[in-house]
């Protein structure tokens, strides 16, 4: 009695409140899981592997497929294309997948806009204390860029209010499992499953009511 | 970052479903979680305590009570009233806990009037035969009292989608860790901890953004 689609869990969040922990650390955990792949016309680096890291297409080919609406979202990023493919992940949730994206703010709101039924996660830091800490720690920063991220992500902070849920990622482990229950959750919300139950409820009348 | 309210988790479905099963094992895994004891005007049983399996109140008291709007439902059955205290619930959900309402689903309808920000959970039964078989070995019924209550209980199910939630009991322990998921991730539903996230958020930009 559960619907059969897959989920879309969109992990998202200010640049350091470490989203890709949490997802890789989710994905490792679960086999029905599956990460959604973006598309991008920049050139592979060295050991990129197509498919995997991202799927790279032609600038033709993504202009072409822009036209088409086939991205949830995309975004130009000094002259290269980056997008996440619409039909490919509608298609691994129409066969009962379950797809993370892990995306920032400005994807997520996209996404949004294109896929409603999609389960918004918002990752935030333990403290803005903590957050210039892990941007300081990632190095390669002067003052001036590392303020300008540092004041970014708390002014994206107040778009948590567009999103579904929070999840403080203090421990890792901690957070890993509040995303692991939101999973559990939207799989038994009502209106999610609601026709999938009462059909298969009428299916049973006849049969074993009256036997 | 999180909002320091409890929840009133209503742990709901037709007879026979297996909300009693699920609620104990609830209450025995989890400290944080509380039964909310109903109000009765029927005299104690044996071995029932004032306070645990019921609160014993008097019927002047019950319709005192009823007329300060005191009671999220109450109902009447064989001639004595059953209620559950709105007061109480309240008081434990602002200190911050969790509390578990195990309802029918007359019940619960009324309560979602007077508290829509409850967790309101649809517990199923495997199948209609299942449940069939679990109200035949509950005994003491007759052919005809069997029908009815299987009847209303097919009936009952046309009434989940007032509901947020629904757990199917086929393996209790599978059914538990859901409501367990169902319980963390409304924890983290911005809709419920988005002020708390935005005050905090809000008090430390001078302390951080600048030091």
């Amino acid at each position: 009695m559960t619907n059969n689609k897959g989920l879309l869990i969109v992990v998202s969040g200010p640049s350091g409140a470490g989203k890709g922990t949490i997802c890789k650390a989710l994905l490792e955990k679960h086999d029905d899981l599956f990460i959604s792949v973006s598309a991008t016309t920049r050139q592979p680096r060295a050991g990129e592997v197509d498919g995997v890291n991202y799927h790279f297409i032609t600038k033709e080919d993504f202009i072409k497929r822009v036209e088409q609406k086939d991205f949830l979202e995309y975004a130009e990023v000094y002259g290269n294309y980056y997008g996440t493919p619409k039909s490919r992940v509608e298609e691994m949730i129409d066969s009962g997948k379950n797809v993370i994206l892990e995306i920032d703010i400005q994807g997520a709101l996209k996404v949004k806009e294109n896929f409603k039924e999609g389960v918004f996660i918002f990752i935030l830091p333990p403290s803005m204390e903590e957050l210039k800490q892990r941007i300081i720690k990632r190095g390669s920063e002067t003052p001036e860029s590392l303020m300008r991220r540092f004041k970014s992500a708390y002014q994206e902070i107040n778009y948590i209010s567009k999103y579904n849920y929070a999840v403080v990622n203090d421990v890792v482990d901690v957070a890993v499992s509040k995303v692991e229950g939101i999973i559990t959750a939207e799989k038994c919300r009502v209106d999610r499953i609601k026709d999938t139950i009462l059909d298969s409820k009428e299916g049973l009348i006849h049969e074993q009511l009256y036997d």
